[in-house]
């Protein structure tokens, strides 16, 4: 298990890129303002070492390097509110769907939207807290189950509601799974900090506005429930990422309906942790290779 | 670009594991029967070179070790009579889901039931062709598409109907994704071997007796246009495996519905490349730990 409190990786301003043990500026608990970590020696998941070498931060990156990674789990219609704005019943049991790993991002970079996901109206955030995994495990009990936990970020699961509700056949994947469509960051914060995920406020802001505002409370499975139900016969392993799902608030839910555009700026943020700040970015050409 | 013929991954007879390009036994094109193979050295999407050391194969592994497997992306209803048997109607876009990376298991190795999966019945199988992805790429033409594959194997999609299609909200993963869903192998045939995945015959035997009988020119979106919509906006990856659905014949579409039970042998075969064969095994106690 990891033995970081708030594991970054970054470009330093040696030009070289860390994982590191973030230094908190002092009042704040926003990681999105560190400059300064504590490089850790070696790899998450495997033998690591933090030392007291400190380097200067000049751009936080996904905190978790794409080959340290695994499988990316996401729920849908997890907070009550949600489920009432999207006219869903609560669901009995986890309704869980998939991100390929291309589309882990970092903090601060830009959602691109292909020429593909440009063909229909319907791109949209989705603010989340993020568990990730640091202990291989298999049938977890309920009681057990925030033991695996590494640490948490946020995350903006980027939907495209054309793609995922009207052309996958009724499969979401199509319109979730796009290059960088899953930034997280700043950092993940140890469980040993973030003791209860289940009362922590979380928000997006568009372009400055506050567009989505609840707390994990509202969560229909808490990450313990979550955990056990999908590690039924399931082994989920160091690196996995578990997307909880979204409050209320999301594009498609309000009147009008709310797109993203080119140039939006969206900011998803979580309570003790920071923001993930991601620009979109229509890309001009459909580049055939 | 991968050098191989004919990937396997084995136990050899000295105990020890390899990665090996098969020596093919005379008179047969099945891999199920490769008892040598020549050593290579290094892994299958990095540097490795095919050696002339032959080791002997005492057992068939998943011919990709999970290190080296990305994303497992999968295809529903891609045949058309499968399409019928389903009741659904033929897709205009691929219906796309995915399983993780501990759902890939060997050619001949058990397929694990856990309690969670036996609280109903629906346990059902699926034999596919599965491309493998040996160069990445993105926005991927159609004329293209077949260069960027290393090669094709076999895969059982295991899947669980009850919690497939009415405890998943609607998404197919609850049901697809425990350990060991996804058998494939029993090697990976290089595309300069395979020159038309499109005209393949694939089959299922249920204890001895054939189940599914078909042809991958059945396919509704075949391996190419696959390839192309997939990669849209999205990067495919080295180790990115792609199920590429099921023709008819599967236990859901049969009257009266046909459910694999304890102890059932399962053979998926695809001409040219050979057969995965699992036994299908209750686990006998909920572990919690």
């Amino acid at each position: 298990m990891s033995s970081f409190t708030r594991l970054v990786r970054f470009l330093a301003k040696d030009g070289r890129t860390y994982y590191g043990d973030a230094i908190l500026p002092s009042g704040t608990s926003d990681l999105t303002r560190v400059t300064q970590a504590k490089v850790i020696r070696g790899r998450p998941w495997g033998r690591h070492e933090v030392t007291e070498q400190v380097a200067d931060v000049r751009l936080l990156l996904a905190p978790l390097a794409r080959e340290d990674v695994q499988t990316v789990r996401c729920l849908g219609l997890n907070y009550e509110q949600h489920a009432h704005e999207s006219g869903m019943p609560i669901p009995k049991y986890p309704v869980l769907f998939y991100k390929p790993i291309t589309s882990v991002a970092g903090p601060f970079d830009p959602i691109p939207v292909s020429a593909a996901a440009q063909e229909a109206k319907g791109l949209d955030y989705e603010c989340e807290l993020v568990a990730v995994i640091g202990k291989a495990g298999k049938n977890i009990s309920e009681s057990q189950a925030l033991s695996y936990v590494a640490g948490y970020c946020v995350g903006n699961d980027v939907s495209h509601r054309e793609w995922q509700l009207k052309r996958g056949g009724g499969q979401w994947a199509l319109g979730k799974g796009f290059d960088g469509w899953a930034p997280i960051g700043p950092g993940i914060v140890s469980s040993k900090l973030i003791k209860d995920p289940q009362n922590l406020r979380i928000t997006t802001k568009l372009n400055g506005k506050t567009v989505q505002d609840s707390n994990t409370k509202d969560m229909i499975f808490g990450v313990a429930q979550t955990i056990a139900r999908l590690s039924e016969g399931t082994t989920l392993l160091p690196g996995d990422l578990i997307f909880t799902g979204t409050p209320q608030g999301v594009g498609m839910g309000r009147k009008p309906q709310l797109w993203l555009k080119d140039g939006d700026v969206v900011e998803v943020t979580l309570e003790g942790v920071g923001s993930c700040i991601n620009k979109v970015e229509f890309e001009k050409t459909k580049a055939k290779l």
